[in-house]
This record gives structure tokens, sequence and C-alpha cells, in this order.
């Protein structure tokens, strides 16, 4: 199959996804700055998720370039991928409604460690298929970012009881590693 | 009419019926295990229709790549399948909120039951037009799933008043028997 | 301009209005039979407002196919439509939430009404265009379902304060007599 | 990278922007021409949002079509300007919610700038791209409405304390001077 559709059906949900975090941000019902600021910490958690489902987007985006065919086990290696990125928007909700709490800032993190592992899953099952991904597997390379992501997440976990600050700069830290596109792909692909 | 559009519009409503149901899964007020526990079954309900709904969006997938041409009967005969799965998070939720209850459970076990039907009549209304769809029809050869599933669901419904959980495990067994994609198609277009 | 674009932004706001009228079906806090008839007459609502949105989608469809280019104008008569179909869920809620009631009645004939219109005015937009149209102009030929449907929509407006069944029957006439889609462009692109 | 995914996506977003906005028009609980006139301003708040987004995604069409390539820079320059979008309805229900107080009047007025400032970068990001994008720059031209947009809405946001009234003529101003579609772009690409 060609993967056109698999990759506007992702569109479609991540799209879905992204706006349905601004419905979290409920209307305040007075016009005083108060409400203003009271929407302060809820607008910056948006921006978090609002920045990570952008980078899930376009390393998508990036990496389904370089596919010519999809298998029935890519499409379910690409739902798994929108399972755990559909529950963000609950995540971030469950933290902003409770002040950022250890266990929702750790649910957080788990969310987001549990997306990362679902994308390596997803790169993995389109470069073990026969043959044809050779360029995949040597545009991914040694693949840092991926395996140093998890790591930071699980940093952030461990941080949630003590300093919830903590764990969201660890969460910003990965975003901010991942959002310079996977220029690698791009090298690979104008050789 | 070439299948395109018919396939980006039921991509869409698949990828927001995907979604709308995380809305139902309400943001917990506070911040302990309890909550996360008490999210549980909704979030367990919630897989059950995610992977129903990727189900379907993978043997639409499947079934489309082997149609060249579309009719106005097969718009409505799409429309139809759409309506019965956009009825799916109504099902979930009810279920969620009333704790898997004898009359919920059923009653979404007559949703599956339909989108079933409406599924059926939109492949035979494909076989059916004149001339081009042999493939088709050479492909689904006898459909083993397509007649055993709706006898499944029929035992889950009937199963509802005395066990939740023998009705939920039936719907599982259709899931499962489902999540391999048609291969048949796959096999019957190689050749 | 060519017009793939444009549908595709339409194929995504007409999918997300089709599902958002779900939302407005809250699902039931009790598991028993009157929590279901209690729906029922909602989802009959839901069930005539789906046909609508799926037959404007489905000559949407078949129009655009004879369509080759697009220009500004016709991208606001197309925003135009969408904007009346998109009060669609707001209208079916509100004649849900009143059991019928003769202002909410009438107002969602006044919804049906201007969408009508609208849908006029973009296919005389796309005719009106120089030179290139004269096959839409021929393939519309008499449009009598459009110049029907107003009037039956005027007489359900009218019959709202008198009786809300008579109302819904009329409206659901006019679906009925759009049901089928539009043979003249099938059969004017196939000469 | 072809601009065929970010342009999808963009429509994705926009078109769910453009809906959820209707969430906000809370079904009235009687059925009385109170009810409907309590909604009036709501709905004309609802128009001018609706009327904004129509434009950013009329001109964005435009704009795309003289774009052949896009770079990762370019993907979040996009998504800068979806993320300001994406706020319009909070900023819009909260007007509304408020009936037009004058600090979310002018948080309004923010919003419509930030968002214009964030098209402003996408321009130029798509311009700076080395060799390829003078046709982009000669089409842009002067861009007058581009520069006078900002300081509209800046009058616009100084004046919401004193009157609400006058900040929304000049934001639907704003509006108006945009509803013509880019045609520098078209005569551009004409010649």
């Amino acid at each position: 199959m060609e993967p056109g559709r698999l990759e506007a059906f992702s569109d479609g949900v991540l799209a879905i996804i992204i706006t349905i975090m601004v419905l979290e941000l409920k209307v305040p019902h007075t016009s005083d700055w108060a409400a203003l600021l009271g929407l302060a910490p809820k607008i910056g958690d948006y921006v978090l998720s609002f920045v990570y489902i952008g980078i899930y987007w376009n390393n998508h985006h990036h990496f389904f370039q370089a596919v010519k065919r999809v298998t029935g086990a890519t499409l379910w290696a690409n739902l798994h991928l929108l399972f755990w990125l559909s529950l963000v928007p609950l995540g971030t909700g469950w933290m902003s409604e409770t002040d950022f709490a250890p266990l929702p800032v750790a649910a957080y993190g788990f969310l987001l460690l549990m997306a990362a592992i679902a994308y390596f899953i997803l790169t993995q099952t389109l470069i073990a298929e026969p043959g044809r991904n050779t360029d995949l597997q040597k545009a991914l390379g040694r693949d840092y970012k991926g395996m140093l992501s998890p790591l930071i997440y699980i940093a952030g976990i461990a941080a949630a009881p003590y300093s919830a600050l903590v764990s969201l700069a660890l969460y910003a830290l990965v975003a901010l590693i991942w959002l310079v596109p996977d220029r690698r792909i791009e090298a690979a692909l104008n050789q």
C-alpha cells in the first residue's frame, strides 16, 4: 500500500488532538486581569503540548518522505503512536486542573515516554520490512536523540514527587532537542 | 467518480470519532491514585473502541485499494457505515458512565453489530456494480470473518444481562479476529 | 486555482459538523430503558441532520467533479455555505433540548433554507465565471429540485407554530427529494 | 519537502478551529424569542471569527500556490501561525461570555495582532529561502495591507477600555480590507 492515506489519517488525528486541547482552556467567567493570570499556567501547559504534537507531526512528516510503501503492521504501529498522543490532551488537562500535582506531572511524563517508545516501534517496523528500507536505516544512523529522550523522560517522572518544575523543565528539554527537524533524513535523501 | 474524496471524507470522520472519545474521559479533579484508578476502566473502554475504529479504518483502507470507481449508491452505503460508527463514542461513554450495566453493554454490542452489517452492505454494493469488481469478489472469497462476527456480537448482546465481562470478552474476541488486516485482498491484488 | 484544496477543506468542515452533533447526544446517567427512550427523539433528530449534511457533501462532491478551476469568489461562496451548515448542530441541539417547540423548529427550517440559498449562490458563482462552465449550466439544466426546496422549507417554517410534526415531515421530504444524487451532472459528464 | 502535507494539516486545523467555535454557542434551554435574541451577539461574534479564519485560509491557500518546496523552518513558522489562530475560539468565547468587557476585547485584538505577525513571519521565512522565491517577493510587492493591519489592531486594542464598539469596528475593518483575496499573487503567477 502507498502511505498517502496513512499520512492523511495521521494528519487528521494530530490536527484534532492539537485543537481539542483548546477546549480544556475553559472560557473565564470574569473579565479582569485575575482571570487572565489564572489562565496563564494553562496556556503555558498548552504551549508545551502543542509543541510536542508539532514535533511528532514534523518528524512523522520527515520520516514518511523516505517511505514508499506500508504494510498492515505499519498501519497498526502508526495507530499505536496516535493512541498515546490522543491521551496527551487528557494528561495536559489533568496537570492544569490539579495545579501541577506530583502524580499528574508524572503521568504526563509517562504519556510522553510511551509516545516516544511507540514512535521508536514505528520506525523499526518500517526499517524491518524486507529489502527496501536500507535508506531509512542509514538515514536514522545512530539515533542518539531517540535513545536519549526516554532517559530524560524517566528522570522527569522520577523528579515529579520532589519538584514539578524540574519535571517540566526536563520535558521541555526533550522538546528543545527535537525542535530541530530530522536533518539526518533530509541529508540522506539528498545524496 | 473516483474514490479519492470518499476516502478523504471517511478518514476525516473516523479521525474525529477516534479523538472525540477522549473528550468522554473527563479530567479528574483530584490528583491521587484513586483518581487514576477510577479512570482505568474508562481507559480500557477507550482502548476497545479505539481498536474497533482502527480496524474499520484499516479494512476500509485495504478494501478501497481495489476500488477504481464509486457511484452515488456507494457514497450512501459509506455514509451509513460512518453513521453507526459515529454512535460508538456515545455507546462507549454510556458503558463507562453506568459502570458497565447490562443495557448499555448490550447497546454497545448492537452498535457494533449494525456497523458490521453496514460494512457488509458497503462491500456488497461495490461488488454488485456492473462489470468491474470481479476482483473484489474473488478477493473477499468466502467471507468467514464477515459471517462469524455478527454471530459473536449477538452472543455478546445475549450475555449482557448475565455478565458484562463475558459480553466484553466476546466483543474483544471479534476485534482480535479482525486485527489481522485483510490479507485476502492484498493477495488477490498481488496476483 | 485548482479545486483540490477547497474540496479538502470542505470535507474537513463537513466531517467535523457531522460528528460534532454526536456531542449534543449527552450520555445518559442511568442505564434503564427510560434513558434509551429519552434518547430516541434526539437520535431521530441526529439522523435527519446527518442525512442533510450527507446530502450536501454528496451534491458538493458531484458538482465539483465538473469544476476545473476556482476563483476567490468561489472560495467565499463555499465558505458561506459552510457557515450555514456549521450552525446545523446548534439548531439540531435547540430542537432536541426544547422538545421540538415552535420557534426552534422554525429556526431549524430557516438554517436549511439559508443553506439551500447558499448552495444556489455557489453553483451560480461557478456558472457565472467566464467561458469555461457552460457544461455546468447544461448539466444543471432547469434546476427543479433547487427551485422546489426553498418553497417546501418556507412551508415547513410557516407550519411550525401549528405542528412541529408537519414541519419535520416537510424538512424530511426535501431530504428525500435530494437523496438521489445529482444524476444530471453524471449524465452530462458522460456524454 | 513538498508543501502538500503542510497544506492538508493546516486545512485540518483551520477546519476544526472554525467549527469548534460553534461549540461555544451553547444551546439555549428555553424556546422563546428572548433565547434567540440572547444568542444574537454571540452569533455576530462567531461571524467575525469565522470570517477571520476564512481570510487566513484563503490567503494561505493563495500564497502556497506559489510555493514549490518547504523546509523545517517553514513547518514551524506555519505551526506558529496555527497556534495563535487556535486561541481565537477562546478569545471569541471570552468576549461573548463577558458581554464585550474591555479586557477580553483587547485580548481578542492581541490574538489577531499575533496571528498577523505570525503570518508575516511565515511569508518572510518562505521568501528568505535561498534562490527560488523571488517570484513570491515580487508577488507580495510592497505589502501595504500587511503593514496597515497591525496598526489598526493596535488602535483597536487601545480603544477597548473606552468603547468595545469602536474596537470591534476596527477589527471588522481589517477583515474587510483582507476580504479581497491576494490578487497580487494571482497576477504575478499569471505573467
